[in-house]
């Protein structure tokens, strides 16, 4: 039988700043992406969101970005493989920290934003993220994207990686993401998404930009909760996988330590 | 017998800032205040200093405080019982992942600056620095002054309390530091602290700015590294120590969870 | 005839977070308070927002707060005079910046939550606003409450200060707010809030929640922006304004420089 | 009659954390580089730094930088020019203040780190510098490297610009700075880098790593202030400086608004 998770980005308000339909997606998706106050979010906001989650018994993740809340994280900063390394290890423990309050054990790790692109490239800043989540705990998943540096990096040390797909981007041949600038980087059609998506996860394949079928592992989707739409569209891809008969089921259920 | 802990706060600079002396005074000292990063302190800082307590094998504490970098956690911040609560759980698990990519367990949790005073004095402040560090690990030990609110809030939640002593700080009848801006404040003769010390660990007494005198428990004396005379007089202290057969140890093996 | 200024809370969104219907509001008021980038706003919301005041034509003001974006500035925080005395410096002269790039000059200062309570109330504090803003430009207004510390602390120093009161608030005998905590302290009445403004504008005066008509001079009024019920409440008192032929101008029309 | 300006970063303190000697390179320079409070410094250390350097009638220049207080500035971000244009607006005006709290008006601008690096070189960033510091005060002395992105810029917006020379550090043929992280970088021995200065600004020609000469224009040398080697050899280039006949003066005296 064919099990899938919902992964998505929860925890992004600050202050008297609210991002985000929080408790209206947490009962769709089955793993939080939690951040962790560097990009978005502040001890507050992690304490409530973790507590949420846990509620709902869906798997708790930290989402460690960079030093850089004016930028949501999504702005390229150099930092070297150390800072990067610290930088894991400083997020994740707090994050680690709101869990074992709330009773419950962190089940992965996901970089947010320039640092998830970033260290998809770059073996040294990938070599760093997985060392950090490693120093933390060697149990811990890392949730990214198959044939990035950062599962080969995973790989090498031995921590354990989720490959996540995206339902709304199309794929270039070597299995990355068209960038957002080039045409034809969104799938518009919310039927053709659909689509995609259940092909991946049954079938491990996907079409791409150039009309080439590729193999594509999906241990998880990326969803989103950051607008009524975005929620129609998770609900709708719900739907989709119970008519394909394709469980829905948190990370560590998933990803057994490979 | 006689035991004590000799604790000081470290890992105080930031980014190209540097505090302390950090390198000289660990060697001289049985328990560390780590800053976690909200006063002073950075992931890189708290990575390297974690380290160097580490291959020292001292005590490894976390020492959170308000968010105010620029005011280092000394001014004062209003800040409600559930901000407080989450700072906590917050900064103590920043600093315990950093421990534990160490190989070492977190031994106890000194609030900083205005926190510690704050708390020190207000009922539910000291509650909620309690239950955060309770809520992370409740066999985390928390440093603060004897007879102060802290202490009350520890003894009615269960959580280890070890009893910190000043060596250079007058004393009240009740057993409260004398304000610094109160003439007589600081003790300036360095051989009458280095007996107040002795007496304090030996006798558990100490003579009030008023010239009686008042029970006092030391588990942990105070000192500073932040220049070569508050180096000076550490040494000076641990040979009084030595003279007086008083052993120095980590809190761990001072307070017995109580 | 009659003229008194509307001013409102602008420009307080940070990066990816949005708060306020800045493009609704600037509409319907005559002076602007905009954030500095230390409880709220950023660098270019800062820039955006200057330029729509401008494009109305509206008075532009510096809105600055404590040093927290976490808090929004309302949670208090003990800084020296003398710190206070910079924090205006610095976020007058960035604002001033802004306006200036706009080809406009800065009309009015109105420091911002926590800091406009207590250097209301504390006259060290009100002193160290007062001289802030007038070390960048002694013509600047400062926008306060009638009988404040501040109102003093400008008269002392030879400011110009201009008296807002408030629409929904319930005031003391001595002319003070009723603390929110207090029963009575809002105005839920609309029909009634909208009175008291035209009788404060018209006669001078207002009743207090304990029945007591006191004396209280409006050179503006305080409106907000932050949702529909919030900018409808603010056309009905322009109507309302304008049934009584009472002109809405810009602070710098009204208060003459005293 | 041959003259230059020295210039120097000034105001790198924060909080509790000191950098530089700054009381003694102030006497020993005519323009100051005074951080902003993006990459170093805060409020009340601007204050105290702009009236050190309006005692001394030493030229006050704006120094911004990155948002990056942790990384000192020295880190590269990827910011749009537009952020890149409100962040020169901001600091400058915030800079401009004080100058304005002290009875001076600001002399130029000089952008710090790996902002003044990359605008150096990047044609959009280089452009947003320039049109952030024209937005305040089209008079404003740019100060930066000869050949650079910035002085191409500034020419086109008709900025005036100021040409700096650094006395320890090695050329390339293009008039770049040679990569610190290549051998040769910097000139170590004392008496050649004077002798260099000399030439640089006497004959406006360098020798570069390779061995051939480059014209080089020098309306201000680049000088530190960060310990007791670097203001002896500030004393050692004055001397020198003297012996020729070649006077020092600030910026403003130099550069007349070409």
């Amino acid at each position: 039988m064919y099990q899938v998770d919902l992964n998505c980005d929860l925890g992004e308000s600050f202050g008297a700043y609210k991002i985000g339909m929080d408790e209206q997606i947490i009962a769709l998706i089955s793993s939080a992406n939690i951040a962790c106050g560097f990009h978005a979010s502040d001890p507050l906001v992690m304490d409530k969101t973790v507590s949420m989650a846990a509620a709902q018994n869906i798997g708790i993740g930290a989402h460690p970005g960079f030093p850089d809340l004016q930028g949501f994280g999504r702005r390229e900063m150099k930092l070297s493989p150390s800072e990067v390394r610290a930088l894991l290890i400083y997020q994740t423990g707090a994050l680690m920290a709101f869990a074992r309050a709330a009773g419950q054990e962190l089940q992965h790790v996901k970089p947010h934003g320039a640092l998830y692109n970033m260290a998809g490239k770059d073996e040294s800043l990938a070599m760093a993220v997985c060392e950090g989540i490693r120093a933390v705990d060697h149990k811990l998943i890392l949730l990214g994207q198959p044939g990035s540096m950062m599962e080969k990096a995973a790989e090498r040390l031995g921590l354990p990686f989720a490959r996540e797909v995206f339902a709304d981007r199309a794929y270039e041949e070597d299995g990355s993401l068209v960038s957002r600038s080039k045409p034809g980087a969104m799938i518009e059609d919310e039927q053709e998404a659909v689509e995609r998506v259940i092909r991946m996860v049954k079938e491990g394949k996907v079409r791409t930009i150039t009309g080439k079928d590729i193999s594509i592992q999906a241990d998880s989707i990326c969803v989103h909760g950051d607008g009524p739409k975005a929620l129609k569209f998770v609900e709708r891809i719900r739907e989709a996988l119970k008519a394909e008969k394709i469980e829905i089921k948190p990370l560590r259920e998933i990803c057994r330590y490979k």
